[in-house]
């Protein structure tokens, strides 16, 4: 039985790590911390979890969650926070598993550019390993510490791997048209997530100014041996949960249909959670799950992807615990199946 | 053509105003103010108005307002800022139309109870008239000052006013049980009313505490000339926009379920906007109207009656230009047909 | 090991029902029938069970199912179909939790009353027990054929039974509102549940009119041991999933609204699925859980209680897997916290 | 005053309809048809319009309608339909605005290539002009035949117009990405439009494969005078209404992102119904309007173009109202704005 700690325990990546930590028979919630005054009980932050969990958040204090036997802390912190707290605790030697953005990027020239502030924490920076199974499930085992991906990037970088791996497109021709439901955009109220003013509505927002341009090139451009260079066009529309990227590259060879798809299946032969599908499939097929669902088209000189995924577990919290289970030995698919 | 102000422009009830107000034929938006600290366009406040009204916002000077020719004003402030800022209209002659709560309850005993403050117009409060036209049409063609109804209120009173007005039910044994659309809990983010807390989800709020009851109470009270208490349970539910209530009384004598749906066509039979419909209306079938859609069900020894609104324009801004129309011997129908 | 089959597939209790029984380690489904001419594979009926389970939907054959050795039936066919089909595997000697209708009303002529024809197996329902662990608990362990409760019903009574228990309200004097999300409404496509029907609106329908009438004056009755009736409204709601009971009662003695909360605390004192809260609970904090949440409030002399719960798993598949555990002597909880 | 008929009054393009041109002054509706063996009151078909119209849908007659006086036809018909019905209508004098796509397409070839069978009415469709009357504007008061645009080319056409018509862009490179509204879809119940599979999920459909395709060509091809080819990838999403486009390009010179916005504004400088905004628009704020909201940016070597509308109005309705006034001589706006 591992011992883990949640950091940051009022948004909604933290109430799902709850849930799907609380079904882990090797996990057992040990601390959960909050930046809140206050130090309510996790019930009163997320009532859902009523009768499921009897824990009261505590500040973050790195001493008391190493004597309270913490082996293992899951990040929930915003970015620009995580690289500030984590470091107390990697010194003493807890595994962290990180979900913000401050250890995805190696180079921290990018960082400072695409997050507006010079990195605070080079050290651990360059040790870290971007937690995205499927690519770099190897280096997970022995990570003292795991840059959880991007809920975006994971359909971008599952969707064209296939192909940058085999270097089959053109890498600076890459088009990645997103839409996510609202949740993506954190738990903390403001007037454009606001009900009456985002239902029954879609916008694009932030097109090729979005941080998650820079992750989906280096992962791409570590698959492919050479730079990438995307264009990124994420947009909201009115539902909870859900992430569909549609994504648009140019074939340097011939593929037909049937190559492409054959392609892909193979490609993710021995991954559990990718599911490369026939049809066209809904964000509605994936919610909840830890799959990424993939189908691959051909048009005119063109190949069309479109990737789907829970953006709160495949995108956040389920493949933080799939990190979890490879980093600790245990079967991939605990907790998630 | 009478020249109009809107008062507090930012919410939703005043964008629904422009809307309204830009289709009629004789009245002309001669200025919106806002307690903005900038005075931004209307458009910037209300993107979907842009190349349909060019206006910047200003502040509330009655004087300003006076100067330029404004007849009549629009209230669209919050509860307790009415009742202060009106005297200063009203004592120039300016007609008024406070779609707040300020001016609708008699007694400033029952609005100091329910509102936690004491009345401060007592002067004004005693001359408006309640703007419910289906009720009080004789008044309001001479009212300087017309307390626009509450969204609930009037599916609640228009839904039992046939039965009150003969005393055919038991006036103590009323369960009013309304499911209103978010946009009626105001554009002011909140985590409540933040999408992906409140979409996919129910709530009731405020169970026999909600303001609304004494408003529903009086102007039944008024009607059959009685008094009057109801069990007002209100619910919000994941749309934009719209109110049904579901109404339970007791008959005090036997009714047919034709004697009851030809007593409600009676009653309803010279009012333009409140169809007496045979089957269960939705919500979508008046969204976007200014009409009432009522039908009414004999149940065991109950009567249920089921009446529904779109919460903005019949609850709100539709039944202000309704009254508008009768204050200036307008069509009725005019801007809302 | 228990090996199950679930007989009618195609629904989204049966959907639920192997998403729960996956998670079941001592369950194993070993058939799903479908009434199809085709036998799609399971996940071709719903494409999110892909690489969850292999199984080809067989037509339902008791023989065939026998020799493969299912010892428990899931009956998710509709009403009328299952008390002509249930009977060959129960005279088999498999154990059965029905799903549909037909098992519920231990009256026949009731049945034959709001179902609109008579009952064609009144040997096995004189031996049905009502599958409401809560309330008839101690029955089901040995029970060959559960009546799985209704979706409505079971807010209904579990937001009335420790009131009526104690008689400690008029029970002729009950109005339930009920809200429901649209998968309540199954899965056959028709014009009332089309999306851009039904959603961005809220209908009442079948008021005084549902068959789950009768249902909650059954058990009501049984529990309060008198007759009881009750006015029944349902509503659907723009959501997948989710019911909320608003309850409507008159106290025939006077509580403290403490009181009440006491006297529910108590009467589930030792019930895992019911979640006695202090606040009002939204249906988002139970979906995809087998809670069902209630509070009680007093208001002027009524007695007012919302119930909430997620209609597909508390109301149908959740609680016919609590009962499978209380059947074969299982934790309660085994495969639903 | 114009006497009208609507040909096909069930769907939701009909409804439409009626809610404009009953707001237009200088149109009364005569008639409207209906394939159905009954002849319901309009308001049967569409409880909304009760009290607004008084109109018994009629089976089509062509002597009948002229008999009428009927001038002018809106055909709401399914595509197939109409090139067998419009024609004796035609043949009548009568003038006729077509909401199907029958003669969209100049090439009789392209219409049999993408649906599935020749075309019937050679002789109209070299006759009938395409709709669009930002494009178009100077052929439609002579045209007998307007053929109105789909609802997602008018986004695409008048997103790339600007860039089309200098051939800035490289009019074989383009990638126009949709999200619709499921209103889009039409009327018909069917399993991928009932509310509990569609609503939360989005999933892309016909990708490459849908037959607005060469209706963008086409125009798009008029407008720069060379042939052009687009990837066009449709998705539905969980609203009623609305379409934006995320539109992809490639310039073949240096634009700053403000020569952009000022080359759209030029070319948009006299429509009163196209909207260039700085911001990025939400298709909220065109909903229950003509409008169509653009906006432009630069972004790497590419031109991304978003432009919205709601599909129901200036997608299919609105914009035949457009064009019924421009037939007539009336101004553009009327009952528009």
């Amino acid at each position: 039985m591992i011992k883990v700690a949640i950091l940051g325990g009022s948004g909604y990546t933290a109430l799902e790590l709850v849930k799907l930590l609380l079904r882990h028979p090797e996990a057992e919630i040990a601390a959960v911390t909050s930046r809140h005054q206050e130090t309510p009980l996790v019930e009163e932050l997320h009532p859902s979890l009523a009768r499921r969990i009897h824990l009261r958040c505590e500040p973050f204090d790195a001493d008391r969650l190493v004597a309270a036997g913490v082996q293992c802390a899951f990040g929930c912190l915003p970015h620009g926070v995580s690289m500030t707290t984590l470091p107390a605790l990697l010194e003493r030697g807890v595994r962290v598993i990180d979900l913000s953005a401050d250890y995805r990027l190696h180079d921290p020239n990018v960082y400072a550019q695409w997050y507006g502030e010079s990195h605070q924490d080079l050290a651990h920076l360059a040790q870290a390993v971007y937690g995205l199974p499927e690519i770099y499930g190897d280096e997970i085992p022995t990570a003292q510490l795991v840059a959880n991906p991007g809920c975006y990037p994971q359909t971008a970088i599952l969707g064209l791997a296939p192909l940058a791996a085999g270097k089959h497109i053109d890498l600076h021709d890459l088009v990645v048209d997103s839409k996510s439901g609202v949740s993506g955009a954190g738990r903390t109220p403001k007037l454009t997530h606001h009900f009456p003013e985002c239902n029954e509505s879609v916008a694009a927002y932030s097109i090729g100014q979005h941080r998650h341009t820079p992750e989906i090139e280096q992962v791409l451009g570590d698959i492919a041996g050479e730079s990438v260079s995307v264009v990124f066009s994420p947009h909201l529309i009115p539902m909870d949960r859900g992430i569909l990227s549609t994504i648009y590259a140019r074939a340097r060879r011939a593929f037909s249909q049937e190559q492409l798809l054959e392609l892909y299946r193979d490609y993710y032969g021995r991954a559990p959670f990718v599911r490369v599908v026939d049809h066209l499939p809904t964000t509605k097929e994936s919610v909840g799950t830890n799959f990424c669902d993939i189908t691959v088209r051909r048009v005119r000189d063109r190949v069309v992807i479109v990737a789907c995924e829970d953006n709160l577990v495949r995108g956040a919290s389920g493949v933080a615990v799939q990190n979890f289970n490879r980093m600790y030995g245990f079967d991939e698919k605990t907790a998630l199946w």
